[in-house]
């Protein structure tokens, strides 16, 4: 959408400020006073980023979800969040939205501190927003920090959301493990924060891990090899789709992962649970290989957005 | 709307934390580490907020202006924003849009520095959000601070934007000073600052004058009287509309002012131009007074939403 382009570009014009980061990271960071804040805003559209069909709990969840998944790549910890909520016209819809809401900030611990709630025209799509504030630990990674020579790893298994909505898609009654991985994301905070320390590059795992590979190398400048038969796949995922090329494609092109994927020096091990699924070397482009061959790139790489 | 109120209340449930301040105010109040921030957010919504016609730029103009009149209630100096932003399918629109936006962050100096930009579904209303962080000053005035005895107070001059989106719906054409306050509202910043630290009670005039009056009333457990004859109004005001009761109620209901209302303690000045146009005594109500007699109120005291 070229129009798209052309607004983020006069976007960036306007966030000249150093806290702004040219708007091409995940997140902002400002020192006010004493504090370094994280500050993320994200907002989720139906029709668009959701399922009208969706429960109402897991809109909730995952709206609070995509944000403290952007605070987790900058190794910070929640401290507040507002909401911004366009009244449904289906108050059970509300209320249970709410509840998918406050079930998330209790567990991740936070608090929300206000928002504004507002009328939508009749029939109008609902349009959410959240934004969270985080305090920066000592170190705050960023996508363009890789250097040639790091391993690329990622927490967790990959494509367990992708296939859980795979199965909703084809049956709106769909349940179990991968469903719940799409509806209820586990954003891994305190794996952000173990990390933040040794990573010299991370970013979180939200349109696909290929795309959000692509994005590292695009801008830490290197050249980044996926591994295809090292992404980890779920026992449910495999029961699902199986574990061929064909299922790892998907895996790595399906997005909503909200897994964090980092970049460490040679020799270095993860201090939290990962898999090394590829590497960076001096060059541009992302290379999909299985067995150590190049194979060619799925046609998509993930969700643009 | 009786589905609101009980989502307000249930948000209430929610927001526990003093941060919050119960979703009561203009703005949250934070500390984190060193700092002491206020923070605001308010959406947007075309055919609910603003008019599917009003110009773009003057649409982004307010967008922050709406925020930074919050900060203002709270004495607070501007320090960044982040915007959700929703793409119109319209480039022109768009970039219209950031222009005004731009003009009124560059003369606030509240840069911007993150956010979001999402597609909507075709034909959906435009939603628009803004988040912004102000730094606190020593005092951070509530609603719920007046005294009896105080005198009530607002800067500026009110009813210039209702008149303004009068004369709008009225002829699409219509310019002029009480179109460009309702277009570009000037938040007062300054003065907000200026007061904080006499003020017993200030919030900003958004919805109209006499509903932010009960307001003031309800927080404070106070009854208010407001001086309909005392209320100020612009010479372009008055030409457009006179200055009989019917007018001045006009202006007391219209809303859209962003002009800061404040108590005073008897006999304390306030630092800025400001006229004084009612009081505060021991009981409840609010109470409007022609030439010092108690006269009915108007049937809707402002936009409630």
């Amino acid at each position: 959408m070229a129009g798209e382009f052309e607004f983020i570009e006069r976007l960036r014009a306007l966030a000249t400020d150093p806290a702004a980061r040219a708007l091409r990271d995940d997140a902002a960071l400002l020192a006010v006073d004493g504090a370094r804040l994280v500050l993320t805003s994200d907002t989720l559209v139906e029709g668009v980023h959701f399922r009208a069909s969706d429960p109402a709990a897991s809109i909730g969840w995952k709206l609070a979800a995509v944000n403290l998944s952007d605070l987790s790549a900058k190794g910070a910890d929640p401290v507040a969040c507002l909401m911004n909520y366009a009244l449904s016209g289906d108050a059970a819809w509300d209320a249970a939205f709410l509840e998918g809401l406050g079930a998330i900030l209790a567990e991740y611990r936070c608090p929300l501190i206000g928002g504004d709630t507002v009328r939508m025209p009749p029939g109008a799509s609902r349009s959410l927003t959240l934004t969270a504030i985080g305090r920066a630990g000592a170190a705050v990674p960023a996508r363009n920090g890789a250097r040639a020579g790091d391993a690329l790893w990622v927490t967790g298994m990959i494509g367990n959301a992708g296939a859980g909505l795979a199965a909703l898609r084809a049956d709106d009654e769909a349940n179990g493990p991968l469903v719940d991985t799409y509806q209820r994301p586990r954003p891994r905070v305190s794996e952000g924060r173990a990390l933040a320390g040794v990573v010299s590059a991370m970013m979180d795992v939200s349109d696909g891990l290929l795309i959000d590979a692509r994005r590292i190398s695009e801008a830490s400048g290197l050249a980044v090899r996926i591994d295809l038969d090292r992404i980890p796949l779920s026992a449910a995922f495999v029961a699902a789709r199986g574990d061929d090329a064909d299922a790892r494609r998907f895996a790595a092109t399906a997005g909503d992962d909200y897994e964090l994927l980092f970049a460490l020096p040679p020799g270095i091990e993860p201090p939290v649970p990962a898999t090394r699924i590829g590497s960076c070397a001096t060059g541009a482009g992302l290379t999909l290989c299985v067995e150590g061959a190049a194979v060619p790139l799925p046609p998509s790489h993930g969700w643009q957005h």
